[in-house]
């Protein structure tokens, strides 16, 4: 981590030479936009938009995983999305992600291009619930006041193609919700993994994939196990290139 | 296990006394019927029903979990049916497990009475999958031949009201097929459990629980393991009662 003043720091991803500037003042990414980014295929021919992009940290992973894929963050908050435009800077993908600063109801004509793959990592909160006292740029991040689960699920099913992939982490208490919400899109839920904070333990995540106008039917592997006796499992310690 | 001549065998169920008498030419219960009943909440004003129950096996179980409940057996098969009464009447239950014949397509107006539950285990496989040499009882038991899941929630829908609680075990992989049908009709998914039959494993089935109205938010309860380096997990055994 290196202060660049003000409530600004940048960290280092510790995979493939990835940075990525954040502002404390607004929302730090956590383990939830790591294990989507994880969760999430890259193919070489993709253009991956990732909805709420925040500063960016969703599109700068999935640079790593692949040369070629074309990355675009969708950021409401002109403050967050100006912080993503530096970090593609920082990390030399100028040429292959770009930021777009408006609101994902308007996706579709924002963004007037083929797009293969959407990603989103949303707000988790329902407006009314959590604190009161945080601040409107925070509040916005992670409550659904500008970004409901249907608002997602427009925005994906107005991008995508038949065969387009949606890729989404959220509350395990909102799953039922998702499922129905992406079925009446068409958006078939093809993929399920719950994420549990140890074995034993209720999952308190969920990831999901989705596939334009799939045939029904869903995988739900098997949950991913985020600590055992020894710390961090060798799944999460995998995902987060610690070895 | 006790043969009464052809192909009928009485099974003691291993608890408080249950037998269970089964026509193996016909359908014998399996391990996801019990799993099914311990799933269920069983409450002394209920009035539940088994959408396709067989030989009765559910109802003969719940009936041991609560003294009062009352139990309805729908099943469409007059050969399960009929062994269903002699069930009902071997376990002396006669004053509170009654036996329909009839098709699900008509539940509510077979079951002119008020409804607290619906409990189902339903046929898994789709029309034209597995083999095609089964006998027409066991192929209309085992896949949806009279019995969709659309059929299945139909009947549910319309025998429960506001408050109405509904269980179902299906495949893992017919989750989301089944949250969207329940929702589509108001049936809202409250609890969901996967079954594993080791830890690390996929999740080879689910146990839905709906309620009728409810608002929207699910438990997603930690998977259930059914062997361990042991042999059967404690909880497991817990279920069948072996220790």
């Amino acid at each position: 981590m290196y202060n660049t003043g003000m409530s600004e720091r940048i960290d280092d991803l510790q995979y493939k030479g990835l940075k990525l500037i954040q502002d404390t003042d607004l929302f730090c990414f956590g383990t939830d936009a790591v294990l989507l980014a994880s969760f999430c295929e890259v193919k070489s021919r993709d253009t991956i938009v990732d909805l709420g992009t925040g500063t960016g940290i969703i599109p700068v992973l999935l640079s790593g995983r692949n040369d070629s894929a074309k990355l675009i963050g969708l950021e409401l908050q002109p403050a967050a999305a100006g912080i993503a435009k530096r970090n593609a800077e920082l990390n030399g993908l100028t040429d292959r992600f770009r930021v777009i600063c408006g609101n994902i109801k308007e996706a579709k004509s924002l963004i007037n291009s083929r797009v293969t793959a959407v990603v989103c990592n949303p707000p988790y909160e329902k407006v009314g619930s959590g604190g009161v006292s945080l601040s409107d740029a925070v509040r916005i991040a992670r409550h659904e006041v500008e970004c409901t689960l249907a608002d997602v699920a427009d925005a994906a099913a107005s991008l995508l193609d038949t065969a387009g992939r949606f890729y989404m982490i959220h509350r395990a208490a909102r799953t039922a919700e998702i499922i129905f919400e992406l079925k009446s899109r068409r958006l078939e839920p093809k993929r399920m993994r719950f994420i549990q904070s140890r074995a034993g333990a209720e999952p308190g995540y969920v990831l999901i994939k989705a596939v334009k106008d799939a045939s029904p039917g869903i995988e739900v592997a098997p949950p991913l196990i985020i600590y055992d006796e020894n710390g961090e499992t060798e799944e999460v310690k995998q995902i987060y290139h610690r070895k």
